[in-house]
């Protein structure tokens, strides 16, 4: 493997604005590495070969353009891309080809990046899974929704990519395959041009492999450099709350293992640590966020649905009818809870400036049946809090054991740079 | 002009369904009526005639499909259809041919109704206005951006239409126009294909003559029949809060008397009218919900800023290019604003079940220059609180003025109910 591809997106990045290598001469090694996996790993929907090339080359020719200078991003493909075939991991949209960038690609795009390719998403970024392997262990799942994103970032085929979060599908996905896995508070990224499975939990999240690449992904696109993680860190060892949840029986013994190594790891290097219980009424936000989910998931594939439904795998098909099942008062309940608890999450946080807790039950699930089990996640993504998912420990499998970093509402900012000072001691 | 175009929807359906009325009939009468004003009117971005006619025809061809059976839908211009083109009145996306149907029409579809054409919208449904007239009297604007909808509905040339609300798209046209705008409570109706302008704010709207079909069109859509307005109203006459809000200095006076002479209907017909001062601190609403817009507009635009700057109108470019110069603490601080008043709304409603707030400064402006001004709605849309415009008075060109009711979150249902109540006692 040619060592470039290894570079972090910062160090990339940094050489790419010197001129101490070209656009052209970074994306030959990620293709190389790409050429050389790719067949085992089956990350890409789509490989856009002679556009990344021309767009290096095209970047290389010209002024650097902005803090994403020359990085190749890959992109889950339910992101419209004018120049790739969107096909949303559905038969629906066999060679379906947009007409526009999604916002977030443009935005990309002007900072410097270009896309290399289209990685493999479920079925419309719901849960039936498609062709992609973990890289760690290719008899394993790599999760989804985002599968290719995090298959591909983590094999050193891209430094970056994006993905989507309605239940768990950045969060544990990364974690699954070693990775960062970044969803921001709902709505910072904007939507425009992401193919919605539900309007109230949908989040365009971004995985990278490490967290101050994540974070200046975030920062190139959106033009907000305050997301960097400062190169002398956080300031301050955070203080952690170490978040058990009401999921905890879920969680496999190894999982458990992980929370309390990690617990012990980041008390010992300076960081206050304690048991954070949630207060009476946040396990009720499961039962509505699945009332949420299911009611706006089949709505907003009704076109999917109803005119192409021979084309759904049958799961997918009968979810979206569960949709006409959930009742109307269910599903208000359920929204007006989601609003209640935003507002309380702060408190709930005590004097912690994050929490850390689980980002899925254990180990990624051996075969590509299931992309794994998103309780874990599906809570934080339904308060629309930042999470930053991360490698934690190691499994029977020798897998890693996700875990993730939430932060505040409109927190981002300090919210990455906790978790780069958590990831730097819980994962080496 | 052929009777069969001043049908309520509701009147129409009943008709369609027991077939004394067929779905060609009905659509003939409506396309005699475009015929004859949509030169005048400019209502239309595209009229998709042939569509149209094989829909109405295979409709009469098969069984009764649903609530919506044979209604004809004008679809603002930044919903993808898949059979008529979807140019979001911009020079970036002239002869720009969508792949699919947005969710909501798919849905409606699904329901009975078929879609007629689409309709102008102001500049990518921001503020640059286009060519549509105010029906009522053709030298004043029809509002916007939901211009072509809310014109066409009003002009008997179509029963329903959608539209968007980001600022006061929906509501405030509809005023200007005499017709009812409903805007639901936030993610209600699914986004999934309609363009979207801030992630935040943006609201698919209904546009119809009267409240009930507003709620037809939203029940049938949803397949959530409890929306529908009960045949014997509301039960009870509503507790009205007359709300003047911190924008009261920018009424015209003969805003001011339609306001004051409502009250007075509304309490002379059984309502308990009062009084109703929002609490400090929500003035500053405004404000951040500007910067919200600012900021989340043109990232959301980044594609068409970006891509295609030159093919923007320079007052939405210079828009555009403004989002970068809103503050990150002052985006944050404006989106958690809005989250903590969400969960204050309800309170500050008292024992008021619904409030009465103007949808506009007043009348249509005259001329095609501007769309008008936003201000009396883009608190109510930052709220996410479901509110129905609806025309409350006349003022001295003679043209409505614009009223509406708004409702607590997620209690559309009643807060429909009510609207009619209150739409049938101050516009007869």
């Amino acid at each position: 493997m040619n060592d470039l591809c290894r570079l972090s997106a910062i160090e990339a990045a940094k050489k790419l604005a010197r001129r101490e290598v070209t656009a052209t001469q970074y994306l030959k090694a990620c293709l190389a590495r790409i050429d050389e996996r790719e067949k085992d790993v089956r990350a890409f929907a789509h490989l856009g070969r002679e556009q990344a090339i021309a767009a290096a080359k095209a970047l290389d020719s010209g002024p650097v353009r902005g803090p994403l200078h020359g990085l190749p991003v890959a992109v889950k493909d339910i992101f419209d891309t004018r120049d790739m075939p969107t096909q949303g991991g559905s038969k629906v949209y066999v060679g379906h080809q947009p007409l526009t960038d999604a916002a977030c690609l443009a935005l990309a795009k002007h900072a410097g990046a270009y896309l290399i390719g289209k990685t493999v998403t479920t079925e419309l970024a719901t849960f039936p899974p498609n062709e992609t392997r973990n890289p760690l262990n290719l008899a394993h799942t790599p999760g989804g929704s985002s599968s290719g994103s995090c298959a591909s970032v983590a094999d050193f085929m891209v430094p970056l990519a994006t993905g989507t979060q309605t239940l768990g599908s950045t969060v544990r996905p990364a974690g699954y395959c070693g990775v960062i896995g970044y969803k921001p508070t709902y709505n910072l990224i904007p939507k425009k041009g992401v193919w919605a499975d539900s309007d109230t939990l949908d989040t365009v999240g971004l995985i990278a492999r490490n967290v101050p690449d994540a974070a200046l992904f975030a920062a190139g696109m959106l033009r907000y450099s305050g997301l960097m993680v400062p190169d002398n860190g956080p300031g301050t060892a955070p203080r952690i709350g170490i978040c058990r949840t009401h999921m905890w029986d879920k969680a496999a013994p190894e999982m458990k293992a992980a929370l309390e190594n990690a617990a012990k790891a980041l008390s010992a290097a300076g960081a206050t640590v304690k048991d954070l219980a949630l207060p009476e009424g946040f396990q009720a936000l499961t039962e509505a966020q699945q009332h949420v989910a299911i009611w706006e998931i089949g709505r907003s594939l009704a076109y999917e649905f109803f005119e192409h439904g021979n084309k759904l795998r049958p799961a997918l098909r009968d979810r979206c009818a569960k949709a006409y099942e959930v009742k109307p008062e269910d599903y208000h309940r359920s929204i007006a809870l989601g609003r209640e608890y935003r507002q309380r999450v702060a408190h709930a946080f005590g004097d912690c400036d994050v929490l850390l807790t689980p980002a899925a039950t254990g180990e990624a699930p051996k075969g590509l049946e299931s992309t794994g089990d998103p309780s874990f996640c599906s809570m934080w993504t339904f308060l629309h809090v930042p999470c930053v998912g991360m490698p934690g420990g190691k499994g029977p499998n020798g897998l890693p054991l996700g875990l993730q970093v939430v932060g505040k509402l409109d927190d981002d900012a300090r919210t990455l740079a906790w978790a780069h000072w958590i990831h730097q001691r819980i994962w080496t």
